[in-house]
């Protein structure tokens, strides 16, 4: 079972946490989610874990569900930005939608974060998963699921260039003789694709890094493909370990046939821990958790993963299969959808304990035990080629965050599994990812931004 | 001449300096513009100035003389955000086009710029004055300047809706109750306009100051009127301190007829001041400025503002006005365009002349001087109601700040002129602004979230 390296961990920063009730514990502070401090003080503690990354989702709208749950978060370019001031080394991931946005803005700012933290940024590329969204920018419904995937193929393209738009030492500052920078070694992209006409080059040199790093959770079959050719870092919820090992298999497969070495991409399904000194203490922290869960707000989940209202059903009758749409069917998130459906099957759940079952971690991996236990299941995953690392999920935060750091990292080291000391400085030395060359423009001199 | 009140300074970022040749100085730094620890030095001195302000320009484009000159830029929300970790309490405006943007997008990162600075963020509203950045967003030329000011107008309003689509204490945190926030006031904006659908609400709850500070720079009769019923500190280029009053003059006269008071609105204009401790020594820094200057460079900045290719003329000879384009023609930089005209016209100046009275700030007015000249001619400015304050541009950084601060600002401090202390917290404190109250919307409650 031994495996080279050791596993990556990234940190999913989410409101009070991922368990959908633990802004109502008596140690949480959920006003004050709409401040710096906050996310100061668990960049800090993810840092002092030696953690890769940390990560922010997004989306651009407000769930009507708001009543129930901290569904609202700070912009995460200015909270990325404002965390690299306050840490040293921690990758700084955030999200970013190709359904609605422009490509010269996303690669500026990635390119920006990455200059500002020192070669930290990283963009976890989504196609947005909400008409809640949709409906903020002139659209009454998200575009089709292969429309979306179309466009986010071509966004990403054009960033790229753009990101190679100057070459690495096209920067000259030369005082002495006049030239600031080589236009000779600046180009234009001169891109015209089926949603995107962008003339280039980027007005910022070519980011530390390269290329920030990119994050992708593709789900459904277009997903996958679309991580296999392109993302560094995978995403993905599984709910057993034997599920993560066929995911795994099936993405690194792919990426093969892509052409890319396994190193060159690291799986990381979720994984929501509730930690105890005892089980018998975790088990009682989840249930205490768990108490705090408002049925409506469970429902309306389930509404919105399935795209039918749950509330015309009986919740303590077994999951309704026949009388909910297929994944096809499906406009949103297909792979949310999925899980369930299997989860569902699986342990035979009714309406009602589907609902408890996904309120820690919305159907990601969830588990309550010791220290020790947490780091055999960790470990038992990894080995087996279910993950190269782990999303971290903590179900109340910072509480959960500082358990995991204080208790489960030591013991990761112990075992090997995880690094004691940040070796490198920059998010893909972290991941053990090169830093990409930029493409060669050596034959193209007619674009050169001079002849403008 | 007694005026109320005091004085307003804004430090206006760029590059290494105001100046298109201060990037060649030995002292200059202009490799370092790409990272953070640059712009926090220039923070920390206009901070220790007490300056209300600083403030970054923006376009989304790399003009083809980036040869000549710093003319690319980190992104402003990436590098203000990060600036707000290492400063207390200096104001921080960032640039972002109406033209190039989505309301949805600015209207959430400046709430969140506001929420992470506690009160500071600023918006310079523009419509982007260069084909080179329509050319990364698809378009051939930049929309005729009509359609972008009625763009401008209607994204600004969706902009205030969203931003107003959280009533002030809509959220509860009420952890007991299970509230989280109050959907009955949290309300759809519903917008259908020309330009823009936006169903809203905003998934960050009402900013600190209610709105982040509004400020622009029109020069145009649209652009004016724009200001007049909307910005509430306005940058403009004026040459010498009547025009300055003819313009402060009009356009507090419109913003009257708009009903707005006059402390409503500041008016900022550029001024870019070479200081030396004799009147000589200044003289001879801004000619060892001058001595750096490119002329490939002065020329395609005029060949830009006219519109026209300017090498085809004598550069000794007086500017050929009847060749070059009127006012009307010009679908970019109007106010740009104008002020080059009249210095021309009133100083009888060949084409070389107005490429190196302009080299220093870009038509902006401009001196040289000891620190008593220059808080003579600022404080003529201000008793003259020529200006409510300066935007403040200096040839070289930090070096010419660090002077101003050093050793104007005192002498403005000593004449009562300017402020010792900061004496609020947010930017709108510091410009004697209120906060805007909440629109109200306690008649509409069928908007309410809840009946989504
Ligand atoms: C850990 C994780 C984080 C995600 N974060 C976001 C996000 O921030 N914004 C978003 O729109 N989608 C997010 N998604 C959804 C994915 O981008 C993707 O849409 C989803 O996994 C379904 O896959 P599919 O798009 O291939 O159907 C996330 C998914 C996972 C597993
Ligand atoms: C001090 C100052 C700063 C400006 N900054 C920007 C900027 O960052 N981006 C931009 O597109 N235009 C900028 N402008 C241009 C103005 O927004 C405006 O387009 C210009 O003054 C011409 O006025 P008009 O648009 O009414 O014709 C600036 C103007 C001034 C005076």
């Amino acid at each position: 079972m031994k495996r080279d390296g050791m596993m990556h961990l990234n940190l999913f920063v989410m409101g009070n946490g991922h368990h959908e009730a633990a802004w109502r514990l008596h140690e949480s502070a959920p006003d004050h989610v709409t401040g710096i401090d906050y996310y100061k003080r668990l960049a800090h503690i993810a840092e002092r874990g030696k953690l890769d990354s940390l990560f922010l989702a997004d989306a651009y709208g407000l769930p009507p569900t708001i009543q129930y749950k901290v569904l609202m978060s700070l912009e995460p370019f200015t909270l990325l930005s404002a965390l690299a001031m306050c840490t040293e080394r921690i990758g700084l991931i955030g999200t970013a939608s190709t359904t609605y946005n422009e490509p010269f803005h996303v690669a500026r700012k990635f390119a920006s974060l990455d200059f500002i933290s020192g070669g930290r940024a990283g963009w976890n590329i989504v196609t947005s998963t909400s008409d809640v969204t949709a409906a903020n920018f002139a659209d009454e419904r998200l575009p089709a699921h292969s429309e979306r995937y179309e466009r986010a193929g071509e966004f990403l393209e054009v960033v790229q260039r753009l990101w190679d738009s100057w070459e690495d030492d096209a920067l000259l500052a030369d005082q002495t003789e006049g030239v600031y920078a080589d236009t000779e070694r600046i180009h234009q992209l001169n891109y015209k694709g089926r949603f995107f006409a962008v003339r280039g080059p980027l007005n910022l040199p070519r980011p530390p890094q390269g290329h920030p790093l990119l994050v992708q959770a593709g789900a459904s079959d277009s997903g996958k493909a679309f991580a296999a050719g392109s993302a560094e870092v995978v995403y993905t919820a599984q709910n057993t370990m034997e599920d993560g090992r066929r995911f795994y298999a099936d993405l690194h497969a792919r990426a093969a046939a892509c052409g890319r070495s396994s190193w060159e991409m690291k799986v990381l399904p979720g994984f929501c821990a509730v930690i105890g000194d005892t089980e018998a203490e975790a088990v009682e922290k989840e249930n205490s958790l768990h108490e705090l869960i408002q049925p409506e707000f469970g429902l309306s989940r389930l509404s919105n993963v399935f795209k039918t209202d749950m509330s015309v059903f009986d919740l303590d009758e077994p999951l309704p299969f026949d009388k909910l749409p297929k994944q096809e069917e499906i406009n949103g998130h297909r792979g949310r959808h999925q899980l369930f459906m299997d989860m569902a099957r699986r342990e035979g759940l009714t309406v009602r304990q589907l609902m408890m079952r996904t309120a820690s971690s919305r159907g990601h991996y969830a588990m309550a035990g010791t220290p020790v236990q947490i780091a055999d299941e960790m470990e038992r995953w990894f080995m087996n080629r279910a993950a190269d690392g782990f999303n971290l999920m903590p179900p109340y935060l910072p509480g959960s965050l500082e358990e995991f750091v204080d208790k489960v990292v030591p013991e990761l080291q112990n075992r090997g599994l995880f690094r004691t000391e940040y070796e490198g400085f920059t998010l893909r030395d972290h991941y053990g990812l090169k830093r990409p060359p930029c493409r060669n423009w050596r034959h193209s001199h007619e674009q050169a931004v001079r002849q403008q």
